[in-house]
């Protein structure tokens, strides 16, 4: 039943389905041959099998504690953050100037999907300080750049991200926080911080705080905020951690899941931080933190559905009731409908990844606005697979499934959170038919011509998937041009549904580049996918359109039972 | 926050959606006219807003324990269910012979919708007990009968069954307990029977276990089992608890959710039983007991539904992001949703129960082929929704959502056990498309042409609503006929999704009537339904007659993962 990582599944989507092989015909990437990409995914393959996984059900059965103010984490957390560390695999993306192996992001989140799969709770840990690196190594002075990331790359210290208050969750403009100057470029910075996600632990021998404050003069809103870098311990002259800073962990929140990450409240009472980037740019920096892991949530999704997925499948073979239940067809349905999806969200996760390389090794505007549009996709649909299959685990455990000592039931905890952080799927989806559809629907345009000519090409194989892929993109285009002529309330009111449909079609476009290219099986699963998952965008596309008018209808008494209001 | 019990809306939907008002004019049911079933809906109102819902929290925070080998259950849940029992609950539908009411069922399970909306946890006792007592009115001897009725009705004593072992849960003919005949009328009983709900408890001062058990001469599969009253305490002569028969508490199972509700696991030590009903035909009686309980767990999947969605409502009400939440377009959306999926649940349940009281009340076959037709729609839907409604109810409240504290998290893990027990939904749809459509399609087929006939008659007053549902009926009826002309492995691959699309097309009919009868809201509600999730039926008919091809095409090893096999 133990977890095995997919590198096998990750190596043919990078080598058939993405163009990830484009990478290394640039100069930037030119190490990231396929046999250099097969290798490291075998390595990180071996640490999440071997190292990581075994530690998954200590996190969700001795959850992180709090004791006298610092941290306590789950047995075995420390020792897989070191193997973690130790083999580099922090660093995997980063600059090399600061240590780091300067690899493909698309190398980056396949390791993320197998160390998500192996145990998520642990797995944040080294997400959020890689989206730290990033913010960094974009907006950092050279003193700052010096100073914190080589300890971030190498894993001696983590970092977090400090956005959310009580007050201010999706609006972030409405953060209180205060940073004041002390006049020697330092900054005092007092406030509540909530939701800071491995807030603290006992993992690391320093805590990096990235965190969103307002300068006296900053304005209201989100124009008005800085970011500011707030260690736990303050470095001294020789960078080692020094004295105390001025914050506490007030709390951790029991959480329905990942209880092997620590959750904190963070009181920063006059704590000292130093400004990373500008003065009220703070959101740009952010942003380059949460575009990071809003591909690395998604992966988390493909992460632990291929977790609860295996789990399911090695609990079908195992279990007989008038025969083994894989082979009764309504769990096979399941599974292999979970199978299809997984690959979908899997390839759609990659492709975005590598649009994000392109964009770095080429500065094509085309492949960045393809990795700013798949961007939402991949997070949404990524975690929304996430949670559908790692809820068939526990299904197709039946009973068993909602025993916790199985562990069906920990993945789909776990994972529910993922359509909820790092901007809920809502908030992605509101991204994509708004900003992402604010270049008149160039970027979609393109893919959809992407989907239509892949679609050609397979014609003469495999006609009836083929033909089905381009009515589907026929579709899906005539949705797309509607919600260009509408102003953005109405298209809200469709967002999510219209990412859905579009994450069915582009799956039905990589499930026809892998029936293409691989075997009989490949073939398979793309049939089962058009069968049972891709005619589902039609009534996605329905509800993408249907507006505003009819939610707008019902009132507020309505929704709460009360039709006589 | 609190849960406020849906009288109002329930009412509604006696009144104007199912055909109870027929009840009234039947000699069996005269009593159970719409002003008496408003009042003990409001009184039951009173009793899970007031009574019960107070209590959902305390059971999943201090679970049921067993100390030296009793359960101890929540704090509260001992006066709750006093509070049921006196208040005549559990007999509400019993018969009156035995202190029962004899009231429709259709009361009966909006009462339980209620109380399990309130607290789920806890519900599963009466409804577990009203299940046994079903059984035992329907093939128990009058010397049973006049001994365990009466207590069982009051509440005095709780009732349970007892079928699922370790090897035999959905092949409930696997099992192995042994039952032998002592000589004197009774049997000794010995075996392990596991996820026995409220399988012991300090609420009541007896628990009677109905347990499946092969005779000496019993064949093999379901044909030789039997069942057996085994109470915890064997009754003395005057038919009070007496001597401690041989079965023990071996423990308790820690739970996904119902953390209130104790889940044994229970040890039959050579205890002794009295038969129920025939030798070898204890699966007639069990099925009495279990079709009772399905309606029951489809009613438990709406109460949590309505309970979660209050919440959710009250929460984006109050919640202020850039304005109150619930007037983000998105957010509307996820409500609206799920107050129109909430409402088609809650009808096609109060229908099902409607045509069990007109079988009972008129003994036409129409009334009994209706009732078992939709007993698996309503079970799977109604838990379906209970699902998705708590998972939209935790995404509404972000963060907050994940955090234990708020409760939302509650009604998803506790609901989440709903399409699991009493015969997984994939058994229900089996059900449905196999002996439920071996009629020929006759009770399929009678209910599409009462959709297409509600149709017809909607068509002047709401023509577009009306042709859409009449479009939709058509498509059901094709894919009907398709099941219809293949053999029982083709159509259970189907069986799920055909279901789904049914209770889709179904919950359109309520809607459409709804809006005929009731205000604007209602209207505003079918035009939610119609838009955005009356159209999913397509993709889940095509999905539903996909056949079995492309699922035995993937292998195995390909869901697991491995391709290269």
């Amino acid at each position: 039943m133990s977890y095995k990582a997919p590198v096998a599944q990750i190596d043919f989507i990078l080598n058939h389905v993405v163009p990830f092989s484009d990478l290394a015909r640039t100069d930037r990437f030119a190490e990231a041959t396929p046999e250099t990409a097969s290798a490291i995914l075998a390595e990180a393959g071996k640490l999440a099998t071997n190292v990581l996984a075994p530690l998954n059900r200590n996190g969700d059965e001795s959850p992180a504690v709090l004791e006298n103010g610092r941290v306590r984490t789950s047995p075995g957390f420390a020792q897989g953050f070191r193997a973690i560390a130790e083999g580099g695999w922090i660093g995997l993306s980063a600059d090399p100037e600061h240590g780091g192996m300067g690899l493909p992001q698309a190398l980056n989140m396949a390791v993320a999907e197998m160390m998500s799969g192996a145990c998520l709770a642990l797995q944040l840990n080294p997400l959020l300080t890689q989206g730290q690196i990033e913010a960094l190594e974009h907006h950092a002075s050279d003193d700052l750049k010096a100073l914190y990331l080589p300890k971030l790359v190498s894993g001696e210290w983590s970092g977090t991200m400090n956005l959310t208050e009580p007050g201010a969750g999706s609006d972030v403009g409405a953060l209180v926080t205060r940073a004041e100057p002390n006049g020697d470029g330092t900054y005092r910075i007092t406030g509540q911080k909530i939701f800071i996600t491995w807030g603290d632990s006992d993992v690391t021998e320093n805590v990096c705080h990235a965190v969103l404050a307002r300068l006296p003069d900053g304005a209201k809103g989100t124009r008005g905020i800085s970011l500011f870098m707030v260690p736990k311990l303050i470095p001294d002259a020789d960078g080692r951690p020094g004295v105390a800073n001025s914050l506490k962990v007030v709390s951790l929140e029991e959480k329905m899941g990942i209880h092997g990450s620590p959750t904190c409240v963070l009181s920063f009472e006059g704590a000292t931080g130093w400004l990373i980037g500008e003065q009220h740019k703070g959101m740009a920096a952010m942003f380059t933190m949460m575009n990071c892991a809003r591909l690395g949530v998604g992966m988390q999704g493909v992460g632990v559905a291929e977790a609860a997925l295996q789990q399911a499948v090695a609990y079908a073979r195992d279990r007989n009731q008038m025969g083994p239940i894989i082979q009764h067809p309504d769990v096979r349905r399941m599974l292999a409908t979970a199978r299809a999806e997984v690959f979908a969200a899997r390839a759609i996760g990659l492709a975005c990844a590598t649009a994000i390389d392109l964009e770095r090794a080429t500065n094509d505007p085309v492949h960045a606005a393809r990795a700013a549009f798949l961007t939402p996709i991949a997070k949404t649909y990524g975690t929304d697979v996430g949670c559908r299959v790692a809820d068939i685990g526990v299904q197709v455990h039946g009973g068993m499934g909602y025993i916790e000592e199985t562990g069906a039931a920990q993945y789909l905890r776990d994972v529910r959170i993922t359509p909820i952080y790092e901007g809920t799927n809502g908030i992605q989806a509101m991204d994509l038919v708004g900003r992402k559809l604010s270049d008149g629907g160039d970027a979609a345009l393109r893919l959809l011509d992407e989907i239509a000519d892949g679609a050609k090409v397979a014609q003469a194989d495999h006609p009836q998937l083929a033909n089905q892929l381009w009515q589907a993109s026929e579709t899906l285009r005539e949705a797309t041009q509607t919600l260009l002529e509408r102003d953005l309330p109405l298209r809200f009111a469709g967002a999510v549904p219209y990412l859905t449909g579009f994450a069915r079609v582009l799956g039905g476009l990589y499930h026809l580049r892998a029936a293409q290219a691989g075997g009989e099986s490949h073939l398979a699963l793309a049939r089962v996918f058009n069968a049972r998952v891709l005619p589902r965008h039609a009534a996605d596309l329905v509800e993408a359109v249907a507006g505003l008018d009819d939610l707008t209808g019902v009132s507020d008494a309505a929704l709460a039972g009360d039709f006589a209001a």
